[in-house]
This record gives structure tokens, C-alpha cells and sequence, in this order.
């Protein structure tokens, strides 16, 4: 995997970048967007990271994640943007237009026409194999930082190396970035077992309500019950995994209220393309894993994904 | 890491192997017997490979654990012996006495003085690393099955790369396993994703008999509790774990009613020496993972729990 040498060159000849992620940031967009600015301060360059949604508390663990800016960048003739992780200047919250150059580097399956270089690869597991590819071609040292926020992005995208998207390159990748100080088991540690019990008592309440159709689990979280556990909004992220430990089940769906009759839906699964599905809804991800948003009314919506989730 | 070479030397220079582990016996045990018999047998050894307890049903997905043999070997002047993860006989169930010579692979911390040719290293993080070191030395091919079955041992002691056991040789081992044709996600569904709905349910009892003390979460199901679910004998294995994504918890108990007033005890954590805290029982184990057994009231029991882990 080698990144297209017109983004390696824009880039060494550019001084001046402004590295924004998509809204609602995971780990392998805060990882990516931190392994690439150090990288890119390292050779010089004049930057500055921007998160419309900031960084949320359990990704605080990443090193430098508090110089990230929440916020976004001045649209403006001086800057360069480099989009990580999303493809498309709405996922990030921007309008795209104002930058000199506009660069995306991005590992999604649904590509949008935006940017004047691109490296879209859905083939990568993670964004941050991506930013890794870029940071060796740039020739940078990895630091401790670097590898601890390249171990974190590939880590959050793969399940650590649990999904159908880890390949023997994952694997060895990962290696160098131990040999080059990331801890698994710090990453690890803040990945899975930093619940608090309010979203502890939430996965509880996740597990009681699950549903069972043929292989096909559907769970339900409303908003009163979120509000019983005093969980916060990013007490439900990939909580629907959960569903999926089940021998029989192919296929999860979790469906958290966020207003009335206003359902965010999260599919995850290992036999049904699950961006097409969530397409419907007018959502978006990968193969295995997506979402969306509908307004329905919840028995009606349930059908419906059935339906789609079964004729799939 | 490198095998002894009197123990390569004596492999090769016979023919006629017992290979044997422990009994309730777990992924890393039977993954790397499987990866040295298929090993042994491609370099024209002749052998046979046992199990007290067989080989419960969710690891039968292993290649060829089918050909494993539920009992002992004969212990005779005719056949050597090969124990693995672990390297006391009576964790195998046998005697030990009886044959031509006994070699001892194993990564436990609780060395017993047993065996005429040992590998006991308690820095590999499986013995299935063990296995892949000794494979290589005698330069036999890794085949896919071969490669399934270490990539499992090695999972199962690492939590998937998630323990402080994982370092880079173990990711750079696991990815040329992958590039022998083990699978990450197959392995990680066959481990993490087959639950039945009973063993789901009880999780979720488990779940709610949380107690949190400070650092130390301290969970316990009764016979009843269990009957109620119909779980079998090894739905509860590794639960232990759930109480430890609890972000205040380093040190998760779990209690498990084998009788009345009879109690099975694993402990894990990553403050205390918890093979120590077992050791106090009787029990043994691993720095981060132990295990033992209890005769005693539950209340008393941990009262007495508390105590020895308070002054670790």
C-alpha cells in the first residue's frame, strides 16, 4: 500500500495545512488527525487540527488530543485542508470550498466528488494504516505519540484485530508501532475497560431489551431509560456489538431514541452489506458496520429494517 | 526467544511422542498441542495426543481437534512424553513416571520440579508462542491449520492482543500467522461471538451481582442463578472479565457456586499479584489471571478476599 506520490509531493512542498475529521470523531479519526500533525510538525509545517465535536472524554487518553481544536478552520486563501477519515466536507461539518488545496485521505466505502488529491482507500482497515503509509513515505521518525495514536486509530477500526478487515499488514504494522513505545494493553485499557457504571447499568438495560429474529438481533434503547442509568451521549458508542456475541446472530441492529419518534440506528454485520441498508435510511459507513437516522414511529421502523435487512 | 536445544535435539532424535496438557484444558493449551502434533507428524514423527477432559464444544473448531483423544496415555517405556501449558503432572491428570523421558513446554509462573528437558518461560505470553519457536526450529512448514491453531493459542492468552503480555513479537508472530492462513476474524468470531442465549443470560445475572469495593468489583452466581439460565459447566469462563471494563475496577473477582459453601474463585487484575492472592487458597495461575477453590461461607469467603487483596 503506497500512498499516491502527488499527495507525498503537494505535501512537502505546502507549508501551511488545516487537518479537520468528520463530526462525532472516533478514535481512528482523533488517532489519524494526531499522528499526522506530529508527523507533519516534525517536517516543518505550520498546522492546526480542528474537531467540530471536539474530543470526547474517553478519547482524552490520546497524547496531544487537548491541542486539537474544537471548532472549525477559516475557509480561507492561506490554508491548505487535508479531510481525514471522511470524504465528503459535510461529514466534517465544513463547506470546503475557500482552501487553496483540498486533500482527502479516507478509508470509507461511499466516496464522494470532493478534493483536489485524494487517497480514498476502502481496502485500509484503518485511516491511520493510511497516515502510516503517509508518515513513513514523508520519512518521519514514529514517536511514542505517534505510534500510541496510530495503534489507538487502527485498534478502534478493526475491534483490535477482530474483524474480517485485519490482514497479516494490520498485524505487522501494529508490531512496529509497539516496537515504537504504543502499550496494547494502555490502549486497550482505555478502549474497553473504562465504563463508567452508568454506562455499565446501560449495557444491562442494552441486553435485556434484545429481540431475536432468525439471525438477526435488534436492540432498543429509549431515551427514558438512558436517562434512569444517568449515562451520557457517548455512553451508547458500539454498544451494539454486544448483540452480536450471540452464536446465532449475523446480524445487530441497535436503535437509540434521540427525540421522539427520532431514532439513530447503528447496524453492524458479518453476512449483510450494511452501508447499502443504512443507504435507505440515508445513512452511510462500511460493509460491516453503519448508520443512520429515521423518524418513525418504532414498531413501524423495526419492520422496515427487517424487511430490508432480509431481502439484502 | 529461542528453544533449548538439547529439546530440539531430542525431538528429532526420536520418534514416539505422548502430547498432553492440562486438564480443563483452554484454547492455548489445545491450539498448541494441535500446532506441535501436526508439526511432529510432518517431520515423520509418530504420536498421539491426549486430554483428560477432551475438548469442550466451543473449541472444536480448532483443525483436526477431532483426532485428540479424550483420556491418558499409557505411561510405558516405549513413548516420551511432551506436556504442554503446564509443567506439573497432576494439572494433566497423569503420573508422569512412566516414560522413556519427559519434556516440559510451558509459560506458567508456578514452576513445579518436574521433567527432563524443560522450556518453562512465564515471558511468553502463550505457549502457543512457545510452540511457534520450536516449530520454526525444527523448520517445518507453518500450514493453515497449524497457523489456526497457534493464532487461537495466542489469542486466548492475550485477550486478542488486549493483555500486558501482548509485545511487538507477538503481533509480528500473529501476522505471519495470518500470512500462513489464519484467519483474525474467524478465530475472534469462534471465540468471542458464540454465545448461546443462555450463557447471554447469564451475563446478564452476572452483570447485576456487581459489588464494587474501592478498585476491587466482586461478582458471584449461584447454582441457582445458573440452572435458572440452563447454562452449561463453561458458560462461565473468562465472564470475570465483564466486571473489569468498569473503569474504577483493577481488581475483579468472581465466584462461581460449585456446591453448597463450595466455590470456584477466578481472579483478575491489573494491580495486584493475583497468582499470590491464589496461591493463599491454593490455587495458581498467572500474575493477571489466577484461579482457585473455597470451602467456605460466602459471606466469610469475601471477607477473607477483601483482606488478602487489600494487603497485596
Amino acid at each position: 500500500m503506497k500512498p499516491p506520490i502527488e499527495l507525498i509531493n503537494y505535501i512537502k512542498n505546502n507549508d501551511n495545512f488545516a487537518l479537520v475529521i468528520h463530526v462525532n470523531p472516533d478514535g481512528d479519526a482523533l488517532g489519524s488527525m494526531l499522528a499526522l500533525g506530529e508527523g507533519l510538525k516534525a517536517i516543518g509545517k505550520v498546522l492546526k487540527m480542528y474537531s467540530r465535536d471536539g474530543v470526547p472524554h474517553y478519547s482524552r487518553f490520546l497524547p496531544n488530543s487537548d491541542i486539537i481544536i474544537q471548532g472549525l478552520p477559516l475557509e480561507d486563501s492561506s490554508t491548505n485542508l487535508i479531510l481525514i477519515d471522511c470524504n465528503a466536507p459535510k461529514r466534517a461539518g465544513i463547506n470546503g470550498d475557500g482552501f487553496i488545496k483540498k486533500l482527502v485521505i479516507d478509508h470509507h466505502l461511499t466516496e464522494e466528488d470532493f478534493g483536489d488529491i485524494k487517497w480514498v482507500d476502502p481496502s485500509a482497515a484503518a485511516s491511520g494504516i493510511l497516515i502510516y503509509h503517509i508518515i513513513k513515505a514523508l520519512e518521519v521518525d514514529i514517536t511514542q505519540n505517534i505510534a500510541t495514536n496510530l495503534y489507538t486509530a487502527i485498534s478502534v477500526d478493526t475491534g483490535t484485530f477482530r474483524y474480517q478487515n485485519t490482514k497479516a499488514d494490520t498485524l505487522s504494522i501494529a508490531s512496529e508501532l509497539v516496537s515504537c513505545g504504543a502499550s496494547p494493553s494502555f490502549v486497550a485499557e482505555h478502549l474497553y475497560n473504562k465504563w463508567s457504571l452508568a454506562r455499565f447499568n446501560l449495557l444491562i438495560k442494552f441486553l435485556n431489551s434484545v429481540e431475536i429474529y432468525d439471525d438477526i438481533a435488534i436492540t432498543c434503547l429509549t431515551r427514558e431509560m438512558i436517562e434512569q442509568t444517568g449515562a451520557g451521549p457517548h455512553d451508547t458508542e458500539d454498544i451494539v456489538n454486544f448483540s452480536g456475541m450471540l452464536e446465532t446472530v449475523k446480524t445487530s441492529v441497535f436503535l437509540k431514541e434521540a427525540d421522539k419518534d427520532f431514532w439513530r440506528g447503528s447496524i453492524r454485520s458479518t453476512k449483510v452489506n450494511v452501508a447499502d441498508v443504512a443507504a435507505k435510511f440515508g445513512g452511510g459507513g462500511h460493509k460491516n458496520a453503519a448508520g443512520f437516522k429515521a423518524n418513525s414511529e418504532i414498531s413501524v421502523l423495526k419492520k422496515q429494517l427487517l424487511g430490508y435487512l432480509r431481502e439484502s
